[in-house]
Parts: structure tokens; sequence; C-alpha cells
């Protein structure tokens, strides 16, 4: 299958279409047209073949496409078809709130520790997850096949844990620290930097003010 | 000055310039070459010249950036200069988390009141933040000003609070839900979709697994 020749565009909607699949799956629809599939996804339906025509012919005219199998063949792009075990370092609001989500179980992302470095923390639970103190961390990555962390501890603390982390072998970091991780090119980083969002969100509101103001003259 | 002719994908970075700079701002730098902040920022050089050109001659040979004045310049591209008041919808542990970060605060973003469904919670506040019933949040909106929302309830109650609030005149979105909200085009939606993300980070994970592994055939 021709998945290396895929354009990063497509790949950064491939999420997206997994979205909307799985909703159509859990509704039992066993097929679903470009047309309609471009009408729940406000795309056009010339975007959504040229995207979906990338993974080899599921769509068919007049028959559209078999649901169950473009959300297989998404998955499997998406390295989603194989169990990921996560740690998560940091057990405030943020971490918390991603420990106790449990539709990233769905999709086969399994929590199995959480690190802090507050003692009134250790041997607590959230959601049957143990919290333990950081200096474990070493030893529970090669123990439990660990291979995502989860960054929600202050900026100032990140850089150190995760040279800690990745020298014992950890290849990827869902990072929601605030500051750019330096690490070599054989570890994978996301960054979910939240003020940047913010001011994308402020840069978006300001233009349409823009457009309005020069509109009104 | 020619702020409509800048690029998406410039436009995409500032947040990121705009931090390094707020840092070198807290450091009392006070100056910064094209070439220093390439390796801080670890892309190239010229990238960065080619980026902050868009702004007009802020860099000058041998003398490189005033940061303060590149500083305060992307703030207002970014519609930083004003402020902004916010309402927070949903006070779980995400919404905690939002509500506890004072960082936005420093950028001028100003959560004035906090909604959800828990009788429980009314009259409790966060950070001297009240929490309120959703039944209140029309008025709240209107007497306060406020011109964004953040969104951090499930999927299945997101749709309808945002029609009301946006009926009501919010502009602006900051969306956790997991679901892509329909509003009209008037209103500005930043997304922050966490189980994309972590799709994204497995795909990574995915491609450098591939190349390891096509490397070693």
């Amino acid at each position: 299958m021709g998945e290396k020749e895929i354009s990063q565009a497509v790949i950064s909607r491939l999420p997206r279409y997994y979205r909307y699949l799985g909703m159509l799956k859990d509704k039992k629809v066993e097929r679903i047209s470009s047309r309609e599939l471009s009408q729940m996804m406000n795309v056009t339906a010339s975007q959504i073949r040229q995207d979906l025509n990338n993974f080899g012919g599921f769509g068919h005219q007049g028959y559209g496409y078999n649901v169950e199998l473009l959300y297989s063949e998404i998955a499997n792009i998406l390295g989603l078809s194989r169990q990921h075990n996560l740690i998560l370092v940091g057990a405030g609001n943020l971490g918390k709130a991603l420990a106790g989500y449990v539709n990233f179980e769905r999709r086969g992302f399994y929590m199995r520790g959480i690190f802090d470095i507050d003692p009134f923390l250790y041997g607590k639970k959230i959601r049957d997850i143990p919290i333990m103190p950081i200096d474990e961390i070493e030893d529970f990555i090669k123990n439990n096949e660990i291979d995502i962390a989860v960054i929600c501890i202050p900026a100032t603390a990140s850089t150190k844990v995760v040279e800690r982390i990745v020298a014992c072998g950890i290849k990827a970091i869902w990072n929601f620290s605030h500051v750019d991780l330096d690490v070599s090119d054989d570890v994978s980083v996301e960054n979910v930097h939240l003020s940047d969002s913010l001011m994308r969100l402020s840069y978006a509101m300001k233009s349409k003010r823009d457009r309005q103001e020069s509109k009104g003259n």
C-alpha cells in the first residue's frame, strides 16, 4: 500500500476522518457516500474523494465507502492497531483530566502509571491507575513496556524529567509543558501548547474585527 | 502596516516567536540576532529573518532585533494588546486546570466566570472566579463584556450551550469538547481536540518505526 506517498496535509486530516467514521460505526452505518460525509464534516465531497483515494479504492461509484473497512484502514495508517502504554508525569488538574479520559482507551492508549513529586499522593489512584514517586519512573518504564509519556508539569521541571525518561527508552512524548523539548530525532514529540492555541484564537478574532471595520469604512 | 499580506504559515508561527521573545524580555535581554534566536528556537536564521521581515525592518545588520519592540508588534498582530474577558463552561478537571492558569492573564485573557450544571458547585470559587448555574450564562455574558467562551463539557452537551451563548453575542469559542461546532462565520472557533493530537503522535511513532524497519531490511 502506498502509505509512504500520503502527504502531510492528508495525514493531518486523518484523525478527523477517523473520528467521524467512528461515530458512524457506533450508529451501525455500513456505508456512506462522499456527499453525505461531506455534509457531516463540512468539507467538499471532492476533497473527501481526493483524501480517501489515497487508501486505494474503498469508494465505489453509487455504493459509497465501506465505513468499517475505511475506519480500520485509517487506524492502521495512524498506528492505532497496536496498543500503546502511557505514563503520566504530573497529577495536577490537567493531568487528572487526561488520566480520566476513558475514550483514549477505546483507541488503544492505556494509562499505566502516574508520577508526581507530592508524597501526599503516593499510593492514591486515579481511575485505578496508581500514583507513584518520580524516582520509580525508570524502573516502571522498563518493566511495563511504556512507549508514551504524557508531560503535565511546569516548564521549569520538564526538561530534566524528559532527559531521564528518554534515557531509559521512551520513544514518544505528549507534551503539555509550556516549553519546546529538545530530544533526539528518534523520539516523537507532540506539543499541546495551550497559550499558543489561545493566541491563534485571539488572532482569528482580530482578523474578523479588522475585516468588519474595513467594510464599515 | 502590511498586516493583511502576512501568510497563514507565518501567522501560525507567531505565538512561538512571541513566547520566546517574552522569555528574553523577562531576562532583560534588549536585543537579539537572528542567529542567536535561531539557536534558541531550533529553526534556521534565514527562516527567522524571512518571518520577521514581514513586520517591517525591526532587524538591523549587526544590531539584531529590538526584543521589546518586536514583542509588542507581534502582540499587536495577534490581537493581544486588547484585554479579553473569558467565561468557562464546565468545571471538571480540565476546566479547573484552565481556570487555574495565571499565565493567560499575563497575555490579557481574564477568566471572569465559570458555569456548570452541578448545584453543589454554585457559590464556590476557583482562584476567586465564581462558579454559577448555567441558566445565568446569558445575563453574565451581556453584563460583563465577555468575548471568549471556553467549552469544557462533554460533546453531547456542548452544541446546545454553544447555540445559546452565540445567540447572546459571544464572538469566539475555545473548544475542548470533542465535537466540531457548527457556528456562523462571524464566530471564531479554535479547537483543541486532544484525541486527534494523540493520534498524530501515534502516527509519528509509526512512521519512525516503519523507517527503522525498512532500514533494517
